[in-house]
């Protein structure tokens, strides 16, 4: 099956590049309400699942346990930029639990916001695995681990090593989670490991929007996970920050509609969002993995679906319909959401 | 017309991304002798078509009245990394016209090349133009403002101001060899605006691939031209540092392959090439512009069309069939030519 095109990229007001994908929108029955493309391939979700991820962080009671804040929860669904309050929010969490960075499994790499890159080269810093984008989500898991530890008398550090492993109780634990929100047996899915080592496993986009319309809307949850999803959610979008960082989608999109959209990028153009207003979840990939068209087409879905003030369209609508400069500032074309891919959404309104 | 797919990224062994495309493979004739996907609707060759762009450089004497080396035109056919060696090289050129990085109007942005660019950083040092990876490439037009001035009685720098625009001597004479080289009239063509502000025009892969087939034969050029063209080609391949830079697939596969290959990535995911031993030009477009697929599906025909040794095969495999490691090291996946794109290649040989 060839999927549509959802974004075509301009120059000088001619098509110069193209990207296709496939998108779901479902309400929390697993009513379709748009599709396009191949909804029913399983794709990997990468981190644009890590809401689901976390939800064993507050239905084991870590959260409460180790009273974790707003910011830490939303930190734990967070692909990061590694800016100094990412860093510190991730370190905080390791600490109450009397660990530190080396507890994490998930790897260094450098921020990805670049004033910050540029500060610590200039001050000759090195990164760390606090710096990886995933520090939050892996912090989470640290955290599930040593509750369970101390559930079973064990010793927290010792339980907690290995839980990138997919026979980890934590990652079983997280597994579930995910299988039980999907409504996706993924014993038999296709599996592969993540940038930051930990499975990731291949679930079709109708499914992965599924799981966010029950994020968003609690409904079919048992009521321990309904009022996890719904503490994770308030915590998204009360710090959108932690969701993301400065300049990001995600964060700009969370802090202009709070509560209304939680959404959520994945590496190889990967989109979930859940819309709680709606009762809608929604899920996109797009074939080549391109970042630009992910949220471009992310952006067109929220403007479509969404009632919008000025600002609010405003800043979608540099997503959407985003103008590109060259080097010398000149408007050379742009990034745009296609026809085809509005046409679908504003029919599914 | 949809495009076949000519990569695959994989991750655990399962396709995660692809990445369609078309490409062209013809005879100095225009003789077809690879077809993949649409190779008659324009793309915009962005940088893939430097070489053709110098042509004037050399055909109008400038490159032997300033005595131009090697690695001075190489760096005029080049999309180079910012890295000291291509930086002062562009000074040098334009320090012989007696002119300074105030002549160029290429914009500035920071080197591409990461060691360099940190250094830069931790040296609290700012990026010029002569770092923008087109530096040489202008350096080339303004050499050739200044041979054109000179013939007619101006003033150099004063005739040279504006050579960016389509309008300019210059950039008539540029337009024009790439029209001549390629069989297009550019007049009838799609416009749209560089990266560094020169005009770019749509010319199909087909008649890309014509224009790299008469760039590495000579066939059906006059003399003049067919001599600038082996200068080039020469060059590119005594200093294929010059024509990128470190680590990076053009350097590499020429500094491997010599006179045996001339090619050159274009942004969105253009590539041209030459094979001269082949009297065969190549041109490839990746729909969605990316990178990693348009090295990929590159390295793939190399591989198919050319006799290579253990260590130049080593070298393109690296790219064909690319392996990916995460942030722990773990292999994770790869990009790799897919089955069609091999199957066209071997039929072609």
């Amino acid at each position: 099956m060839t999927n549509p095109v959802l974004v075509e990229v301009l120059r000088g007001g001619h098509v110069e590049s193209r990207h296709s994908g496939a998108l779901a929108i479902v309400d929390a029955d697993g009513g379709l309400v748009c599709a396009l493309g191949d909804i029913a391939r399983p794709i990997f979700p990468r981190s644009a699942v890590k809401a689901l991820q976390a939800l064993p962080l507050v239905e084991s009671g870590a959260a409460e346990r180790w009273r974790l804040s707003d910011a830490e929860l939303a930190l734990a669904c967070a692909s990061h930029s590694g800016e100094p309050e990412h860093v510190a929010t991730a370190a905080g969490v390791l600490s109450r639990l009397g660990l530190d960075v080396n507890a994490l499994e998930c790897g260094t790499h450098w921020p990805t916001r670049e004033p910050v890159l540029r500060g610590m080269i200039a001050r000759g810093e090195q990164a760390t695995p606090l710096h990886n984008n995933c520090s939050g989500k892996h912090s989470g898991f640290v955290c599930v681990a040593c509750q369970m530890a101390l559930a079973s008398g064990r010793e927290p550090a010792e339980f907690a090593r290995g839980y990138i492993g997919a026979d980890h109780p934590v990652m079983r634990e997280v597994t579930a989670a995910m299988s039980g929100m999907t409504g996706v047996d993924l014993e038999q899915a296709p599996r592969a490991t993540d940038g930051c080592s930990i499975p990731t496993y291949g679930i079709p986009l109708r499914g992965l929007a599924l799981g966010f319309a029950r994020l968003g809307s609690g409904q079919g949850l048992a009521p321990v996970r309904a009022a996890a999803a719904r503490r994770l959610r308030q915590a998204a979008a009360e710090q959108p920050f932690m969701v993301a960082g400065s300049q990001r989608f995600d964060t700009l999109v969370m802090q202009a509609l709070g509560e209304r959209l939680f959404c959520k990028i994945g590496a190889e153009g990967v989109y979930c969002a859940a819309l709680p207003e709606l009762g809608l979840g929604l899920a996109l990939k797009i074939d080549d993995g391109g970042v630009r068209a992910a949220e471009a087409a992310m952006a067109a879905a929220a403007e479509a679906l969404l009632q919008l003030d000025e600002a609010q369209a405003r800043l979608l609508a540099g997503y959407s319909d985003l103008l590109m400069k060259n080097w010398n500032g000149i408007e050379v074309g742009g990034v745009r959401a296609s026809a085809e891919l509005r046409a679908a959404l504003s029919a599914s309104r």
